[in-house]
């Protein structure tokens, strides 16, 4: 592990998935998941998203369209929350998945428009 | 058909695409494919590229994107190219590039390097 | 937007999903997902369930396969329903989703059959 | 092996991809891909195939679709070149494919419908 | 049907699935699903997992592979508790998935660890 | 960058695709795509590929099932040579691919034998 870019993953990961989320899936970790939480903050947050050139939202707006068309309903969601905080507008997110259910199909596009929904339903409940 | 949609469908996707390439896509229509080049024009390209909100460099960047993760090189190649008459940079194809090889996995990351590369080949030789 | 294609479009999502459903979907759109619940009405439901060519049951059978291959169990559910008011039998289904059994592989196929199965339940239970 | 099952398997792999190409693929089979041959031909054709209720020219149409899905080039245009002999018409394949573009998005449309002109185009060359 | 390879492909399953769960498949399956039962056991389980060469623990370690990347969640976590029953330990599936997340990317990564830890859950609950 | 994960990754990746072919790679890459030369040597080959608990054989094992399920035919003919050379065997490769073809589905499984007999083709032909 390279411990530099771990930390630089650490925080981007806690900045757009929230801290508390963040202590709390490596807290609950056990040796079973350990090093897939480790590879993810490391590999994924660290040595791509830590990257510059890319600034975090256009970051967030790949997410969206490549999550939609991976079909991945979890990891959208989570990264639906995460475009929000990385200041993606709930219009944006709109364009995005218009865009998804014309190059992905319309199924991709309806589920995801509903998991947008969900998401900011959530963020309105407090959750 | 909504007449005005398909003209900036097709000024758009000229513009994107190039209209040579355009112009020789409904040249080369016969019944058995017009409907569908129609059908992308007006929708693809007027009610979803032709809407506000998104910019078309950034409509290019969740292109690159979705196509990778879709798996489909030709459309990969032609949009490749696209971006790059969007103003999107090599640099930034190489950063949207890298997300794809974390979220999509190694094996499509490659490919769309590869691809990427046949692309900018294709340029340099004028074609 | 072209008003005819989204006129038919609306006669026949609201003929193959329900009337109830569909004015429910557009009663409760805001304006983040109402311009989806527009695209797929006029784009889907229009400009292709409304050409002749393919009847509805054919369309119908079409979906059952492709949403299968998609993966996508809430939009396959939606149309196991629809295929039925299409005049599709349950005998027919199953064939359909033993041919997806076979070249989309037994997982396909098994979601397929048990997402059927809650799709009939819903509706002996007059959901 | 259930040998009446693989008899039907065969006779309609034959009928419907042709008797040539069918004998050449078994006769040009090694201790490798022999029982590869054999499990298509008798669980695929015969087992699924060979089942009443929905008709050959239905299951191609099926097949279209769904291989168009899958994203398999190879078997698409074999299955295209055998909607033809099942007595599917170009006017039919057109109205699947656009159906493609439509749920599995217009990347999926664009390369069916190419992948369908190269059959057609070898159907003329007498290939 | 081949009496004796389904009733290879029987035994093999209830010995990977637990012979309740198989019978319980049986007894609730009904004129719409008998047949995908029949195949399933017949095709899947007894004329492929019935081949020697590959033992039932590499057969399981192939399915974990191959299930996460279809993304099929339901399947994937029956096949969590049969390659534990095949003689899989924990930290093999971890391994397995760590490759998934790498190959797949890391949303497939992430969704194959969350069903693993539930059907852990699941055996430590006696379910 | 960690050197050390790099370093193990670069043998073992050289090991399994070959030296010379690896050398190639990072011999013509250039600035867009040498930082994915390094990430997949590093965080493929290094820090997924270089754990224990699974050994070499297994691994490729695994890539076989899930690069065909996947679709992608460059790195699937690239790990079935890699295979054979950590000791996979033709009849294991031909099982891993029959087993493909059940979960995966027909299409899959005729693309993955297609592909696996142009990799043996080309390495009797010395490439």
């Amino acid at each position: 592990m390279d411990q530099k870019t771990f930390d630089i993953g650490l925080e981007i990961r806690k900045s757009v998935l929230g801290a508390e989320f963040v202590e709390k899936s490596f807290a609950s970790a056990d040796d079973f998941n350990r090093p897939m939480q480790e590879l993810t903050t490391e590999y994924c947050w660290g040595a791509v998203w830590g990257r510059d050139t890319l600034d975090r939202k256009t970051r967030s707006l790949l997410n969206l369209a490549m999550i939609s068309a991976l079909n991945r309903p979890h990891e959208l969601k989570m990264h639906v929350k995460g475009a929000l905080k990385n200041g993606v507008s709930k219009d944006e997110i709109r364009e995005v998945f218009l865009q998804v259910a014309i190059y992905c199909g319309i199924p991709a596009g309806v589920d995801s428009f509903r998991i947008a929904r969900e998401a900011f339903a959530d963020i309105d409940a407090g959750n």
